[in-house]
């Protein structure tokens, strides 16, 4: 039986690229992709949505093809003058992205909530699935160091992840729940799909919301693991998982998640890791879950599909 | 004896030539330039401040030299974007004014008010004559047409002041008041400079603020006309004279101000309204008021001072 409801969990450069191929594959009223709103921050008068607008850039298919995030064909005459002027340049807003960030900023000001502005901005870059924040209200993932406690991007953009991450803390929890929307989304679905993206920071703060993992726990749920061959593909993921006193495998992160998921997705790199995924309670598939290009996105979504289709 | 507190209210393309002869001529600590800023608006999430804003750029040298506002150098990438994502686009903001009116609005946003986030843009910018908008309160000028009431920006730029002006009226009005930097300025001038700017949206705004009229009343205060030779050299002043049921010439300029200014500037076409200006009691002085380059500007700029030091 063909799933006709399904939710993908996403946060980051890797759970963009999965999204973009579960798009592919699911019709719009099928697909419903929930985005880590935990990174968003304040900067330069905008709010920056950096997961959202990864997202939303990749279904778009205009996002950059080497970094995975921002704009393609972008120009920086903006922040070149911020700069001149004495301005913060560490985090690059190109121009086309400024774009979008002003009419963000001035739905905001109109008194719209951040889903109807998301759906806004969905529909003027022409990407037909839904694409949905966790939450209207603000959740700010928060890094704790050794000397301080860091803002998601000043860790992560200003700071380059360079100051040993102790813990994390989502500031706001308490007064957030999810949207209507994603209430609807996740009551309807057939399948979840964790995608490939950085436990701590993209997926945890999903699961944090109020509801959310008695959905998942409730419904079949699968997570693509981010970790490769014993590496992050791109982001900080390896080195949290050292820091926090974990081992840096895809196994780490099917323990992470055990109880909450029915089935893990490995990287042929790591087949040998199987048995002890299963013995969590888990079922495997093994793949190559690298998603080089267009077709790579396409194919490993429609692999896991066909894979959660399968059981009962 | 010299000028050593000179005050020029300004608004508009006329009042920052003006302005920048002035800060030519004028050390830092000897002039304060007033702006109006009923011509405010907010945009694309943006708080817009033209007049200031082209203050500030001519004091700068770093304005567009053909249009006398916006930056010289200009690129519209981002303006571009948001046109190709359904935004509005009739208000031509280029990439390097985008820069400035983000950290506006980051500054705002820090809980600056108005008179300071200016004043740090004016520093940004290495301007070193004070610039203050006329009031930290918003005051916003409305244009009454036969058929609405339209914000300036609106009736201004994207209707091209194509409805028949009846009437105007300042929004906000009521809350407002001068900034205890404007006031002070007030207070220790010698001389108020009235450039050559629109009487009823550029100067008729600052002046209807609470104080002004008796501060330019006490004090030895001279206007520029901006009309000469029966024609507005920019802007609309000429067409909402004659809807507002006046002569399109100087002389109703200077009846406008009557009563309350000292001097009045003639441009030498209007030499022949000489007789009729000093009928209203004031001081004439004719000259060439067009300013068609940095030299014209301050040549008209340092003869107004040393015409205003030769009163008692």
């Amino acid at each position: 039986m063909a799933l006709n409801k399904v939710v993908a969990l996403a946060g980051g450069v890797g759970g963009a690229k999965l999204a973009h191929g579960l798009a592919q594959v699911l019709d719009p009223e099928q697909l419903t992709v929930v985005v880590n709103t935990g990174d968003d921050f304040e900067h330069l008068g905008l709010l920056i949505c950096p997961d959202v607008d990864t997202v939303l850039y990749n279904l778009a298919e205009v996002q950059h093809l080497q970094q995975g995030w921002g704009r393609a064909d972008e120009h920086f005459c903006v922040l070149e003058e911020v700069q001149r002027l004495g301005g913060p340049s560490w985090f690059r807003l190109g121009d086309r992205d400024i774009a979008l960030h002003l009419l963000r900023r001035s739905l905001i000001d109109q008194g719209l909530s951040l889903t109807e502005v998301i759906s806004s901005l969905a529909q003027r870059l022409g990407v037909h699935h839904a694409v949905l924040p966790m939450s209207d209200a603000p959740v700010r993932t928060m890094i704790q160091t050794p000397d301080d406690e860091l803002s998601f991007q000043e860790y992560f953009v200003h700071q380059r992840c360079q100051p040993v991450m102790r813990g994390m803390r989502l500031a706001g929890l308490e007064q957030a729940q999810v949207s209507v929307a994603v209430a609807q989304a996740m009551t309807a679905a057939e399948l979840v799909v964790f995608c490939p993206s950085n436990p701590f920071v993209s997926i945890d703060p999903i699961l944090a919301l109020p509801g959310m993992r008695s959905w998942v726990g409730e419904r079949k749920a699968v997570a693509v693991s981010p970790i490769v061959g014993g590496k992050a593909l791109k982001g900080p993921a390896a080195k949290m998982m050292q820091e926090l006193g974990m081992e840096v495998q895809a196994l780490a992160v099917a323990q992470h998640y055990a109880g909450l998921l029915d089935g893990f997705v490995l990287d042929a790199a790591d087949a040998p890791l199987a048995v002890a995924v299963q013995a969590l309670g888990m079922r495997v598939l093994v793949t190559d879950t690298v998603m080089h290009d267009k077709a790579g996105r396409r194919r490993l979504a429609a692999e896991i599909l066909a894979w959660g289709e399968r059981w009962g």
